[in-house]
């Protein structure tokens, strides 16, 4: 595609304003780090938004005017409103990309799409976390080789309650023990959706190059294809059933014309 | 597994009671029918339960007593309160087993569970579907020929607004010239869902020999593992890390301890 | 099903012969070892076969009369005849069941199911091997808990080259950082397969209870069901098209009219 | 990328020159058609190859240089050396992509890559096939709309004995009464494979702009990521493991550094 992909980096951005060893890390916000990261990779349009923001930074507009979400939130999931999360959700079974991050498992947007209760294990001990790579020719590990390391990172265990990936991308290896289905590829509606588990706000883990590699691959994995909208609802038959009555009704015109 | 397997075929029951014709068809309601042909096929504690019974007849003692739920439902999907589809949806979560026919589709649980709109085309024109098996060595489609052929049907046609299946056992040809995938089969948490097209109020589908068959396949495969509850939550590392404290957190037994 | 299932044990029984340490942890073979684990299941009607019998065991006679496979090699993959794969193949895709162990992922019937090199890591350092389930409602886990835990393994490490399973239910640690889809179901034809890891042949892990309740599990998930062989072939339509001159083909009848 | 794909469209032109009426259709034969299709799309590199060409005209030296390959075959995939089509397969399962079409699916390539019979039901018999999108959001069907029509095709019916695939893109309706997966995509080592239904030879196909915009979509879709090499073979620990005498093992580089 010739024309950038437009992407809208969320983040809940409370840890980074409330604790200053985190915000140390993360002085531009985590968001920050994710979008300097994109703009390096070059190709996207990249703009923030936040919680705090008039209806979280995610009015109509924005959200139309987006091919793909990366969403970052962790303690205040409870404080995103429903209206807000119909609208996202909307707008990626209309074709948008969703690149959930690290503790936005439990997202309101990333259960509604997953329907399940994305439930795990977890445990903070500065321990070291591998991503071994499983499903080597897929456009989301491009550059990235066998696996990529993590000196220290939170825990995340299995079993992860989240449906069967479509494609499983990555697997983790705890040095406690454990392993984590850690990049996780669906397809819902016409759009696309992403989890990948690394992300703790301790950890400077957004800075890490290849980490950054794989969230802007997934941006470009997940980027809308041009289609009509899907058409639903009273159809009538393509093939002559003579018995019957057409009623040329209108049918609904799913999602917008295009997203792109 | 030698105990028979318990289960409770829900029906909203409105249709029959408004619609002569359609009472005909089923005097002992859609749900009469369907518990008939479990019932024949044997191996199965069946009861119903319908919308206009307190707690739509899905208390917590029915739930808890529940492996398999069947599911009809078409115009009063929105009369059923969101606690009992809670309900449902974290018993299935936690094991049980869920078929969702017909206008199922667009049920609450069965949309809380996909995550997508389950939107589709439809059209009534008393036209014949031909479903064809299309994974034939999966136990839902045991002693089924090559298709099944309903003489008259409503066309439900792609594209079919739900996640890829995890196995995918039927695809529908319709005279008018659509294509639908009719049997789809779904883990979900630690249970199992599976989508089957037929069966519209106005036609006596649950009464053909091999839609009875599927169901009662179905059934069998939906039917719980005997396993502990899931474990989340904190977590103390499995191997030593010397530097870590460890919690001896309480971690949260998810589901009941077991579900047989 | 009431009948019994009929379950071939095959074991190249090489390294037992000719390594009295291996010989004395196994003292009736790798095959003896599994066929008493499922012996004791019960259910099973089992029978074994080795490498230096007769068409290894796997006449035609045999193969007509089994429903589920087990295969244990690693040393002597190459003296496998084709004609005898040839024959399991053509089963499996009948809808016999394939299961297949450790080694066995270099068989040459794995391979050919697989279409895939197969190949992955590997270290004998007798390291502990934890094997997390990943698919909590799958009847391949019934009655196992949330791990199994082998104090000393081989390791098998990522990237392992195998098509993405059908599903995924076990996914390894090691102990040396490594991680691996270690239990992996897969349909072929009307056939089912399961790539299950563990059982190096140093190790008594086909003593394992946990172990045997799994494959045990995986002979009854893999069992045939009771359809008709598939039709292929020059077909003639099903619906009316009034230009075309019907062949009245003798189409080819894929397959035994039953495997059971 | 910014550098052009580099296809191979391989074709056993054998219709098109025993054949007049074929070769009217075809007058720069099956592969030329195609190969001006995907010329028109722009972005590629296209060579073509035929069967009676030096090593079918896939030698190492065109193997080692493309990124996709095109295979159109039907009566004489028996000529197919072997010794080419393990060339071929381990490309593929190096990162490059294949794109099977219509009577290929009978293609030892494609049999060896699917590990199934890859049989299915036909008929020549004139009628439409309407090819209907199940996967909206997937990148191989931009800038298609809901369905793809045709007015005359051969016949393709289920069962086809193929894998379940990692996604399926399209479901064909057949005025005869049959259904077809028409559309599927597999994921084969670090390659992708994509089998697509359309193009009998007595059909100007080929010439269907929705079909060229699929081939050429699925030739992007397909092409390598730029990865390091697999590695597979002995392993030391990347964890301190005090017991075990590090090999320092020349583990096996499996593949090329890189494709591209």
């Amino acid at each position: 595609m010739t024309n950038p992909i437009r992407v809208t980096v969320w983040n809940e951005f409370q840890h980074e304003l409330e604790d200053e060893a985190i915000g140390s890390i993360y002085p531009n916000g985590i968001h920050g780090a994710i979008a300097e990261g994109l703009q390096a990779a070059g190709g996207f349009e990249v703009r923030t938004a936040t919680l705090k923001e008039p209806e979280h930074g995610l009015t109509d507009e924005v959200v139309a005017n987006t091919d793909v979400f990366v969403w970052w939130g962790h303690k205040a999931h409870g404080q995103v409103e429903e209206a807000i999360v119909d609208r996202i959700h909307k707008r990626v079974l209309d074709g948008a990309g969703l690149i959930v991050l690290h503790s936005g498992h439990f997202s309101k947007i990333f259960k509604r799409l997953m329907g399940t209760t994305c439930d795990l294990k977890w445990r903070e001990a500065d321990e070291k976390e591998r991503l071994w790579v499983v499903s080597p020719g897929h456009p989301i590990v491009d550059g990235i080789g066998e696996y990529i390391e993590l000196e220290q990172e939170e825990m995340y265990g299995e079993h992860f309650d989240i449906p069967q990936p479509d494609d499983l991308i990555f697997v983790s290896w705890f040095q406690g023990g454990e392993v984590f289905r850690s990049g996780a590829a669906y397809n819902r509606g016409a759009g696309k959706v992403f989890y990948f588990r690394p992300g703790h706000e301790t950890y400077p883990t957004y800075f890490n190059e290849d980490i950054r590699k794989v969230i802007a691959n997934a941006a470009n994995w997940a980027s809308p294809v041009d289609r009509p909208g899907r058409v639903t609802g009273n159809y009538d038959p393509l093939e002559d059933l003579p018995w019957y009555d057409k009623k040329h009704a209108v049918t609904e015109q799913f999602g917008d014309a295009s997203l792109r």
